[in-house]
């Protein structure tokens, strides 16, 4: 570590302070700042050239060996260091076995015109409409990464993306999949616009999602854990599919059902 | 409502405390009793015709209609009913927005020697091993229902089958899907006896899910979220797959992944 590292052993330090209030929305909206904690997510983060403003470190906790290496990186990129003591560290982390790695970063925002899909394959896109629950947005874009979607359209936010949970559920594949926030109308002229199929997930489906043809450029779209997808989606859908059902329960975990559709497209795609 | 119903409006009755409590896996393991809270989760308890002793209720906090239905059904079953306060109901309440039902039931624990496989079709398993998370563990619940599975084995359990995020989590599954809890090493055995084939899934594996037969009898084991299944599950497994990732991320969430591997069988023993 550089000799200039400053240490923090305070609890009430400005900055800790600034740390734990990122975790509410209302402070990452008015900042545009969140949290990133975690090596695997933060070595992710800088993989993809995310900018980090500040690192908290606390070699106490470290559970690898790589740290430093992730350490120096961030340094050279400019983002300002601060060693902390243990209960500081403790303070600041949001898990229960925090790893002595945390950054604030400032957001990053994408729109629907910076999606470039992928040349000489279908489109493969993920429209995810008013998910309520962080931990589900973190693990479809999890599932996203593990595919390759083009990217993932979050539509009428609830969570919104830089919630902690989402980076900690999608284990850093938050900074390598392409995520944007649009509006549901806009969303659709666009996906219409580029003659990408609308594939929606409904109970009320004639066809199983093994029945339908999912190689042409698709958007695969699911909704809220509670209600499923909104009107103005199923009335937009060009293919209605449903996953089979035999027990007692009437839908599956909202991620899980989006995973899927997922690896249901790659299977038809590769057996090509 | 009974006339006889018991009102509670302080926030330090004892029932209540105890109800809190109940939260704690050391309370649970010493009592042998759970909380089961919501609608949703109280009607499937009660249709799997699972005992009650204690049910709490709040009609300010009611979201639908058919309340008082299951209320009868649960006071004639024995139970003693507690009409609570909206702050009491909030204290005892483990969720965002409770909906004015949670009662205290005893656990139920099935052993090997329970699962009774349906009979004309392969069987068809869910082996969990140490899984961490209570979520994951009631989305695999929730899948494991919804596919027909014969039983899910929890093995050298990590977190307990009746914490209030595997209940909340598996949408009340963990009333319908036959559950047990038992050594690894005795479920190897026991699986052997069985001549059920051992499906591991892991990164390092030459076959593809989509590559290999599902359709004979099959455990289906998944492993924690960190490290995956143990060595001692890895070499008894008959079949290795892998599911394909082609992002940066060399991992599926555990539930996800489980479930990907549970309707793969199940297409392939439609497809017959």
């Amino acid at each position: 570590m550089d000799k200039e590292t400053l240490k923090i052993s305070s609890l009430q330090n400005p900055r800790i302070k600034q740390g734990v209030r990122l975790r509410e929305r209302r402070e990452r909206d008015r900042s545009g700042l969140f949290l990133i904690e975690g090596y695997r997510e933060l070595l992710r983060a800088i993989d993809a050239n995310r900018k980090v403003e500040t690192l908290f470190i606390c070699p106490e906790l470290f559970l690898g060996t790589n740290e430093q290496t992730l350490i120096d990186r961030i340094e050279k990129s400019g983002a300002q260091i601060f060693l902390c003591s243990e209960p500081v560290f403790h303070k600041l982390s949001y898990r229960d076995r925090p790893d002595g790695l945390l950054t604030i970063a400032p957001q990053q925002h994408l729109s629907l015109n910076d999606i470039k899909p992928s040349e000489g394959v279908s489109p493969l896109l993920v429209i995810a409409e008013a998910i309520e629950k962080p931990g589900n947005l973190g693990t479809i874009l999890r599932s996203s990464d593990a595919v390759g979607v083009d990217a993932l359209i979050v539509c009428d936010r609830c969570t919104d993306i830089h919630n902690p949970n989402v980076v900690r559920a999608s284990v850093g594949t938050l900074f390598t999949v392409p995520v944007i926030e649009a509006e549901g109308k806009k969303t659709i002229e666009w996906v219409k616009e580029q003659h990408i199929s609308i594939l929606a997930a409904t109970p009320h489906a004639e066809k199983e999602y093994t029945q339908v043809d999912m190689t042409g450029p698709i958007a695969i779209a699911v909704g809220t854990e509670q209600l499923g997808l909104s009107d103005l989606w199923m009335e937009h859908a060009d293919i209605q599919v449903r996953i089979p059902m035999f027990g007692v329960a009437d839908s599956l975990n909202v991620a899980t059902a989006t995973t899927l559709l997922l690896y249901e497209a790659i299977r038809q795609r590769r057996c090509i």
